[in-house]
């Protein structure tokens, strides 16, 4: 579900010539359909999916606090939580081609205040950063393990999608240490790894409190899985309502779409939206 | 969802008095809408529910060879099996009461042949029955621990919905030792115990490979999951389309009247169905 919906290319409008000098070659600037947020984007190095989008509307996020995202790519998950929380967010990514896209992002839409990109690796970060620190945590994990899929690609989409620099049991690891008890971490993934996701919890203590899958189609498997969790919590998992993408006439379903674009706005009229997908 | 969808009462029709003369006080004849099968049940001691009929249609069946019902109460799932395979079907109830319900059923469906209901406890069966024998194996357990919910209910129905003569671990080590490798065990439970079944299933080396949820409508949270594993199979699990019981109007929907009795006859014309849910 690579980015099914695309981003309206903010450079073609030709009004903001000042934000296109920060662009490298091959880049773009793509508009994120959330208030006025903008990312820089490229084909070559790296594209936000819908999973990200999805995850960034899912996501149980403190009205305040520390938050921070992991494998967070271009940065457009903490982007996006920007319009959800007055909570301090930063962002790991390992590429530094990456990261370097994700904080001129940040620069460009004057959110250095409160999002701040480390490219860092994520299993040894929480060493340096400090143990409980967080309040939430988000993250968009590679899917494939390494020994599966086309690598044949190029470095930087292998990395975000196989289990190169790091494993799922290593992610939620690191997510596990990161956050406080009673913090909360919440993950996208594919379901065919719903037991190593699970199991992985489990081991690092961390108690699947909201699942949520996602279907392509009403009749079809689901092919994307929403999962939150909190630290320490106590056992007991709400299986949310499935979230359909397509209807039987191949557009996206009315919740898909104001998921993604908002309804009556409230993604983009400056309204601040608490709710939880 | 408890018997939503009601049997008819076959003993109303006054065409079937010596069936009848076999039925205990309480006790009535229902219809089970599956080709011509009929059923004892009690409102006092024991009804099916809408799950056990959805495990019954969900579970993988071999054709032939050995297929075991754990917690089979009344005998519903062995009866609704018989008609998708040519298997021998045992059923296991630890309630003398309830597996004289099942027996008395069997014998007023002439499956005596091919059913045999053991009145016993599963947490000691595979040791008297033997390891590994079965093909399949179903199970409807009681889905509640001991210290919540209602315990005020009468004794029978008590034993039939908490965990009182089994733990949830029990009923997975018990399937796990009576299915043979490569066999399949097929649960229906509640998705807030989503946790302790994998856990449950991955302890006894039961790989969970579909998981069906239930929702009670479209835009609901699940209230039932169905759920098959393969005894030491390889790691990757589906999950299904979802299933939706009632439409926006409140009606069942088409794919669970389907499910429940059938289309174009499929499961009252004699004919065999061999697909699964």
């Amino acid at each position: 579900m690579n980015k099914d919906i695309e981003q309206t290319r903010a450079g073609d409008q030709g009004d903001l010539g000042s934000r296109e000098q920060q662009l490298l070659e091959g880049e773009r600037l793509d508009d994120l359909m959330t208030k006025e947020l903008q990312i820089i984007q490229s084909r070559e190095v790296f594209s936000f999916s819908m999973d990200a989008v999805l995850l960034a509307r899912f996501a149980s996020i403190p009205p305040r606090g520390k938050v921070i995202d992991l494998c967070t790519g271009n940065g457009v998950i903490p982007l996006l939580l920007s319009t959800r929380t007055r909570a301090a967010i930063d962002g790991v990514e390992i590429q530094p081609r990456l990261a370097d896209m994700a904080k001129r992002s940040v620069t460009l839409n004057n959110l250095d205040e409160q999002i701040q990109i480390i490219e860092g690796d994520l299993r040894t970060f929480p060493r340096t950063a400090g143990q409980g620190i967080y309040d939430a945590v988000t993250v968009n994990p590679p899917y494939m393990q390494t020994q599966t899929g086309d690598q044949n690609e190029n470095e930087h989409y292998a990395i975000a999608r196989h289990e190169i620099h790091c494993t799922l049991d290593e992610v939620v690891e690191a997510s596990a240490r990161l956050v406080r008890t009673g913090g909360k971490v919440s993950m996208v993934h594919r379901p065919n790894r719903l037991m190593d996701i699970l199991e992985s919890f489990r081991r690092w203590k961390l108690e699947p409190k909201r699942i949520r899958f996602v279907h392509p189609h009403a009749e079809a498997e689901a092919n994307m899985l929403l999962i939150e969790a909190i630290r320490d919590g106590k056992p007991s998992v709400k299986l949310l309502p499935p979230l359909i993408v397509y209807t039987a006439e191949r557009e996206y379903t009315d919740e898909l779409k104001k998921l993604y674009y908002g309804s009556n706005g409230v993604w983009s009229d400056g309204q601040e939206r608490k709710e939880e997908v």
